[in-house]
């Protein structure tokens, strides 16, 4: 994916918007426009019907391809689900093929490749129109070479007590804010939807497990010295029973200064994994920064927590004092308050 | 790798002996017999002139495979040397093309697929011969359920300062010794060359990272429930700038009961990252036990020590003894003496 689309259709269907990350993020962080999100479970609704969304990100939900084009053209449709596994689910197969006839491009982060699928690839190819695998890693990948720490910028890792705990939403909120102050920070970009929204990325949970943390180091050169403050996105977690390695990979690869801690309020285990029980934060911290040190040390100076379960406000703020007092620094929820003391403490003097 | 040879040669072309590990591995630990080494930096020597070897595992050196077949049929040809990068040679394509002409089996575990080669597989196929890329995972791994501790057999893992430290050769001479005693015990293969020897297993550093731990799992469960004890091949070290990520998935993967940690006496650094400091055994004991303990707890209960380049026993036996008392527990070097200390420590009553 090396051209940004400028208007697209977003793929939900039946998922959106609990279980659509992509979708959700694509709709709040990506430069271009979102036209229309395909769900047929509720067409004739409004995004912002469903999430909090400034009014300039928000989008008429549609129940098809054919009906989003209705509404006007757009230049890509997104798939905008990731499922458990990374499959294709064939009932997504009628928009993807009207998109492709219309010679409209396809961007899908899944570990069931579409350019591979004969149907689409000989669409594309009749068509005009590219189909954009995100999660398909570029093939000149090799084993890193420990040099993430040369860059000019400093490096923040967000790194979480589970998966899907905002690492990405953290990432890109403190990037904004960190330009809002005249920062010259980025973001960086580890997964299928962060890969979506920046246009460009490795996508590390699919490198093949030698090349980890070197297919993070390769971005860390990349646009390091072109900057003063890298955000880097985050993934899984370091007790993950299945996608610590990716985690391990990220934190040594990306070699960090600093580290924000994401978590989400209430989940006390794992999830899809119950016996594995989320251990105070504390462990977190002291698991981060003893594993980061040999290699390059870094500290865990903020946190993040997803407060969304919570009602009242003031309960919300409670439990963010809690959860920075255990880690020793502040701790913010920037989708519902703002990031400013997190972005005071990991910018320092930079960005006051 | 499902049908184990019987007699094979290993090529090993001016790498042989030191940085041939794969080589040694196999001559000194596979079921199938060694007809010839292929070196020619040292024909008309025999293996045993390079390293310490039983009797009844040596072998002449020879030049090329055509000299090999002159001392009698091979069934295959094994790439003994693993460069780093793991690209193929082209000064040993004469000698891969010679034995596929003649009808015999190919096994490599290079990055490399020598398959996916047309000259090699056009060639094995018209005569008949199998290339055996024992580096190429099979297609249907998956994410870890966070299930191996449900296994009967107790689990023991291999664990690092570093790369090239032992840990196959520890989990191989442990597998054993236990058997020696009785024990039910086997070696679950995790590497190329561990892969060679046991003609099974995962190749677990080139799996997907998602998959990492999941490779490793569906091999315990495999084994689990059939024998006593398993001990793990583990791969790199949590602090390895490079392979970090491995070591991780194999910890959580696994879910060790007991760890072994291995190291060779003299290094300092991390081999090839000379800015990465080898810290404290103490430093590692945590580390391994800490990152282990949220999944399934497991304590490092033994040391083993590779003292080759210590030249007197007694010098030798103090640095085990060091090594023993910074971890907490019995130090082996089981090349150059014997296993049954830490043996002991690990088996408990099971062995005696």
């Amino acid at each position: 994916m090396n051209a940004q689309p400028s208007r697209v259709a977003v793929l939900a269907h039946d998922l959106f918007p609990g279980r659509a990350k992509t979708a959700t993020g694509v709709i709040r962080y990506a430069d271009y426009d979102v036209a229309a999100v395909l769900d047929r479970a509720n067409p004739g609704t409004r995004v912002s019907d469903h999430i909090s969304i400034p009014d300039d990100r928000d989008a008429p939900v549609v129940e098809s391809m054919a009906d989003a084009l209705e509404l006007g053209d757009v230049d890509a449709l997104v798939v905008g689900i990731a499922p458990i596994g990374g499959g294709f689910d064939e009932s997504w197969r009628d928009d993807v093929e009207y998109a492709l006839r219309e010679g409209i491009d396809v961007i899908a982060g899944l570990h069931y490749f579409l350019g591979e699928d004969e149907d689409f690839s000989s669409l594309a190819e009749e068509h005009g129109a590219t189909i954009h695998d995100v999660r398909k890693p570029h093939p000149d990948l090799t084993v890193a070479e420990g040099r993430a720490s040369e860059v000019d910028a400093d490096v923040v890792l967000t790194v979480g007590t589970d998966c899907s705990v905002g690492k990405m939403t953290v990432s890109l909120e403190l990037t904004r804010a960190a330009q809002e102050r005249g920062v010259d920070a980025a973001f960086i970009p580890t997964g299928q939807t962060g890969i979506m929204i920046a246009g460009w990325g490795n996508p590390i949970d699919r490198v093949v497990s030698d090349f980890t943390a070197g297919a993070v180091e390769e971005m860390i050169l990349e646009k390091g010295d072109d900057h003063d403050v890298l955000f880097v996105e985050g993934q899984g977690s370091i007790i993950h029973p299945a996608y610590s390695a990716v985690t391990c990979g990220i934190l040594h690869g990306s070699m960090p200064d600093a580290m924000v801690l994401c978590h989400v309020a209430g989940r006390d285990a794992i999830h899809g994994y119950e016996d594995t029980a989320i251990p105070s934060p504390e462990t977190y911290v002291d698991l981060y920064e003893d594993l980061a040190a040999p290699v390059h040390p870094g500290e865990v100076v903020a946190g993040a927590v997803n407060t969304s379960a919570i009602d009242a406000d003031e309960e919300a703020r409670a439990t963010l004092d809690e959860f920075g007092s255990s880690i020793g620094g502040p701790a913010a929820d920037p989708i519902r308050f703002d990031a400013d003391e997190v972005l005071d403490a990991l910018l320092g003097d930079r960005g006051r």
